[in-house]
């Protein structure tokens, strides 16, 4: 039977918007190694084949009320390709991914970067490719605003390729390190790129061996036309947010789809969307633990999340009804939720609580077999083929589907029970890659 | 009485040009994590205040003839940030200093990569800033050369301000993370930079918490007026290779010299000039230790190392005289070390042999006596605060060092037995520092 590929985001102290707050929680945990090195550990524990970083280069949110801002955690945090290297050192078998900007960086650093975290971890690294569109990003980089979105696919396209490209500057076998000939590595066995583009020239070679597992994995989260080109082409993984499972089967047909014309198979590239369990040994206890920390979401950080999309709403009763979106800066943008407001009959508040739990990605809230039934039918229904673990806060809701789904999909034969390889390639059975 | 500090350089495989070839040595060390901690380990063990990391962002020496460069071990290498971290995980008390350029990074990404170093290791980071002068770098980075001396340098000194600014972005005070009241910061200790300046626009604030030693510590190993200056008004530490007392001491007294105008006192700089101790029972010892080192030193790398000041001396007889320079191009390049020759009545063979040992930093020969009285002359002497100790190979010349030189200074009471702090600045005896 094909097993289900599970990632763990292991970011913060977990994805829900209150997380902090949760009593389980240690409310300074993003800028401790301590708590990453208890998540890293349990998901080696719950043999994850990967625990993944998301990266913002900026505090983002700037134009939410003041009142919002100062009760946000996200304006703390390690930096995620130092972490992952710590971590590298913790840890002897889980895939340790990280994002990095294309549009803020420059290749040959990043290509080095993330070479260097593959060899520190023995061949678990990889990379989450995005093109940071925030605007407090760009004005951490000398930008005004982020770069026009195709010059960002543009540049994350030709970025993605140099960096490939430098990766593979040496044959595996390139170094002799012949102690008595006195020579270090066979001339022909190296690679110059020599680079010529339209964002970028450089010449290499990369300074670097070649990675243990051919090259870093390479992960992409695009979901427009161009992202999935992109993704199609250059990518192992693809990350994405997908609620329903008809959408997430069209997003897969569409990104499997465009492999063959890359001379490329349906195995070379895994797709894996975001799935949030909040899990109890009763669906009641689910739903309790779901309530609890609903609960914890202070509304000033409830109406900053729907600021952006129906305005300000402060002066508005929020056990009242959504009000008609007003500002025509705001009208397009509202739509999408205003509407289900209305189907829903959903107040203020309970728009904001809807929104806020999976923020975007599926949630499921049940006992170990709902759960697991929920990541069965997606596998099998060719929505999936794994999953990327979100918890609400870490650790505790890591350990509540590590201590009970986990043993639930085992006992299906769905994922491991054992690590049966050393690098991140061999933990997602993908093939060993190089250009 | 005022103690030493040490610093030990722990870059690749040793300093010496041919310490890969040494029978000690692991000679694909320079790649992988285990060399590298068992050097921290003891550099930890003899109570070293820090580990350096030197970096390069190219493959150096391009233009050495064909038959050298595959002689060369530094094609390989971990980069320093990642490895840093990982080390940061695997030791407690040392301080671990990174180079970082100031001419192919974005100030945002610098501050943040050793900010976050510094949290992991609980306030032990330390930034070596350099303006990387190589060709080779340059071509990686989409330039055909090293930008001007002088624009190297402003730039340098503006990407300083913008990092030391954003590490001050949030007072040590500024996160109350009250899960009650779901405040997480004070926002009158939050403070954004909006730097505008020639080079850079930067708005911050940084996402990340204070270090908890106030800052890294800012290393600079700038020779030049302008590189003394930066240094006089940014670092803590400055790096230098000196070979002789009085020129170590003119050095030390035109820094510390400077420091007045900066509104500093001399105490809030250090000055650690390279010693490269070989140590030996014996001063008989000590020398055969040398010379085997010596012996293994491949003639292509030798003459290569003479190649940018003497031109292409292979069809000469390696153990007859240097010949005059004839090449225009060579000529003024090439004078200091043909008078050298000269005067010592070297041979080609003898004249590498003589450049290559330090590879421009002092070199001292002899027993523990022997290496500490050098260091306590320096230091008594005005020309030092510390050392930066180059082992010729690791890590066995480390093991030398620490096992017979580090007792000696620790019986004349010139360094210490045990750690008395937890953070870089402790080590150094450097008071906390920020803006
Ligand atoms: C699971 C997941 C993780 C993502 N992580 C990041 C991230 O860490 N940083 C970021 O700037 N964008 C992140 N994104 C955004 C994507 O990179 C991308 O911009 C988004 O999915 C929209 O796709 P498009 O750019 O093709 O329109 C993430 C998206 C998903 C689905
Ligand atoms: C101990 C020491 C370490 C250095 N490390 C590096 C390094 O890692 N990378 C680099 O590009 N330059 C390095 N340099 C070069 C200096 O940054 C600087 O360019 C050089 O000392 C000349 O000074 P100037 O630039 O003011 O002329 C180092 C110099 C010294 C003395």
């Amino acid at each position: 039977m094909k097993q289900i590929k599970l990632g763990l985001s292991a970011w913060r102290m977990g994805y829900h918007i209150a997380a902090w707050r949760h009593p389980s929680v240690q409310p300074d945990g993003s800028m401790d190694l301590s708590h990453f090195k208890a998540v890293a550990q349990a998901a080696e524990r719950y043999r994850f084949d990967l625990i993944f970083m998301p990266d913002e280069l900026a505090i983002r949110g700037e134009d939410n009320p003041e009142g919002a801002r100062s009760r946000g955690s996200h304006v703390a945090e390690l930096e995620p390709i130092t972490l992952l290297s710590a971590l590298a050192a913790l840890t002897q078998h889980v895939g340790l991914v990280s994002t990095g900007s294309t549009t803020y960086a420059e290749p040959y650093n990043t290509a080095r970067q993330f070479l260097s975290l593959d060899h520190l971890s023995n061949g678990r690294a990889g990379w989450n490719v995005v093109t940071s569109w925030g605007k407090e990003d760009a004005l951490n980089f000398g930008h005004l605003a982020a770069p026009d979105y195709n010059l960002r696919y543009e540049r994350a396209s030709e970025f993605v390729d140099v960096v490939r490209g430098l990766w593979n500057s040496w044959d595996a076998d390139a170094f002799l390190r012949d102690k008595e000939s006195g020579l270090f590595f066979d001339p022909q066995k190296m690679h110059v790129l020599d680079h010529k583009g339209d964002h970028f020239n450089v010449r290499g070679p990369l300074h670097m061996a070649r990675s243990p597992q051919g090259e870093p994995v390479i992960f992409f989260a695009g979901d427009s036309e161009a992202g999935r080109d992109v993704a199609a082409r250059a990518a192992d993984v693809v990350f994405t947010a997908k609620q329903t499972l008809e959408d997430a089967q069209a997003f897969y047909a569409s990104v499997k789809g465009r492999l063959a014309a890359n001379g490329r198979t349906e195995d070379e590239l895994l797709i894996m969307p975001g799935l949030m369990p909040i899990v109890g040994r009763t669906r009641e206890e689910a739903e309790a633990k779901h309530e609890a920390l609903q609960n914890l979401i202070d509304p000033l950080i409830g109406l900053a999340s729907l600021y952006d999309r129906l305005g300000d709403l402060s002066d508005y009763d929020l056990d009242g009804p959504v009000p008609e979106p007003k500002d025509p800066a705001f009208r397009s943008r509202a739509e999408v939720i205003y509407k289900l407001a209305q189907k829903e009959g959903y107040t203020i508040r309970q728009l904001y609580m809807a929104l806020a739990s999976g923020r975007g990605h599926r949630v499921v809230i049940g006992t170990a077999e709902d759960v697991a039934d929920a990541m069965q039918e997606w596998q099998e229904g060719r929505a999936a083929d794994g999953f990327n673990i979100i918890p609400t806060h870490l650790p505790e809701a890591l350990d509540d589907f590590g201590t009970l789904v986990i043993p639930e999909l085992q006992r299906r034969g769905l994922v491991r029970t054992e690590y049966d390889g050393t690098s991140l390639r061999d933990n997602l059975g993908l093939p060993k890659r190089g250009l």
